[in-house]
């Protein structure tokens, strides 16, 4: 099984589009775990708890582990352990580099800590991204259009006929040989988004955004999923991790989970059946 | 002083451009190392002290220690260490993500390691570089034409009069408010490093691919440095630190980065007096 194939598999089974991102960040932990041994930690296992039966995946910002130097890699092993393999796993680090190199972030990131998929930053073109796509059950999420103001700097110029973004999707598709390339595309350019799933109607698309970012959630489903109603993979971070500073936190963040499931269960079941 | 200043107050004193990449992968090491405790940190301690006199920067990619887990943030932490105070360290990593998250990165990279500069991916924006710039101590160099060959795939698109990588370096250029930024041009490519120094006459230059890749040395400081001649770096990775697999590895690659150094200086003496 590709690691698209098993996406959908997990998506289907589980009725959920949802990711929740573990981009925790230790200034803003509740009061109620920062006194424990390894605040990050415990956190991120009282939220996966609390939510794994609800997603299909948990994005991994790999920057808020890093700046937390040795102990941070120590956590983020750790994190993955606690996470079932009913839940993909993405390793946000947005890497790109020459072959030789990419091969070691590959290594780094597939083989070291055993994330199921990647996003990478498509600049250094094909070398850098096909160490990462040549396992067929790992997955690679290039960056198409980001959710941040900085995605009009470059990604929206024009190149011939088509803006750069456009390019990268063409490219992406052509380079998804076995089966495991997807896009990441923000949810804050929803036609944008709709543009993007009518050049690649079949890859899996994940849309961050959604939440802080202020991104629009109807989009997201209606123009993230494959004609076959699978495929878009939600991510929201910061307001399900942080839904509450109290000792609560983690039955607010099932919650808060739980609400995003269902309301993108409501929206997708107007646009598909 | 900001980083611009002091490096190239270091180049000036030191006589020298040369950089080297400390991309140390434990499956090329000499058999001498590969017996110590800690391999990898040995080996970099002692090209470190065979080479240091002879560089204004080293290099160091993140994949590399990235692939060996949290002991490769461990043995990244005391490679620093070992590096002298005059000389630049570069921590290569060609991060690139959203504001919040680019913090991170930064707290990383110069808060809990503690590099002199980093290299960053545009493809995401302003946004995306603002954390790393803010500081005007610490330097960012920007990918603008990389040496491999998927630099084509999308930094020589046509956007408007101008390539994507032209359009990088002009906006290098506006965001060097702090006085801190480079750009990451590959030595593969001498007549469009040409260009690039033709419409950034100031910013530095860091320039790999010489040696393994196969870059021209000659161009690499000929169009390199700017006018005064300076601000080139010039950075060779597996040719010098892997100049010999026997026991006097370390004194090989000293007499390897003395002749890349001398070489640099000749051609330099050639073009700017």
């Amino acid at each position: 099984m590709n690691f698209t194939e098993k996406l959908l598999t997990i998506q289907k089974t589980k009725d959920s589009f949802l990711c929740i991102g573990l981009d925790t960040d230790p200034r803003l932990l509740p009061t109620f775990v920062s006194t424990a041994s390894d605040p990050v930690l415990t956190f991120n296992r009282l939220i996966i708890e609390a939510t794994h039966d609800l997603v299909c995946a948990y994005k991994i910002n790999l920057a808020f582990y890093e700046a937390l130097g040795e102990r941070g890699w120590i956590i983020l092993r750790k994190t993955l352990s606690f996470i079932p393999d009913d839940v993909i796993t993405i390793g946000d680090g947005k890497r790109g580099d020459i072959g030789n190199t990419a091969e070691r972030y590959a290594s780094a990131l597939f083989g070291e800590l055993g994330f199921d998929a990647v996003t990478l930053n498509p600049y250094m073109g094909f070398d850098s991204v096909e160490p990462f796509v040549r396992d067929p059950g790992r997955g690679a999420f290039i960056l198409a259009l980001t959710s941040n103001p900085g995605s009009k700097d470059f990604q929206r110029l024009k190149v011939g006929t088509k803006k750069l973004y456009e390019r990268v999707v063409v490219n992406a598709k052509k380079w998804n040989r076995n089966g495991n390339i997807g896009l990441v595309v923000g949810a804050t350019h929803s036609s944008e988004l709709r543009r993007i799933r009518n050049i690649a109607p079949t890859l899996p698309l994940l849309i961050p955004g959604i939440g802080a970012q202020g991104g629009d959630l109807r989009s997201a489903v209606r123009y993230g999923c494959t004609k076959d109603g699978t495929g878009a993979i939600i991510n929201v971070s910061r307001s399900i991790i942080y839904a509450s500073a109290l000792s609560d936190f983690a039955d607010a963040s099932r919650r808060e989970a739980l609400r995003y499931r269902d309301e993108i269960r409501s929206i997708h079941l107007k646009y598909f059946k």
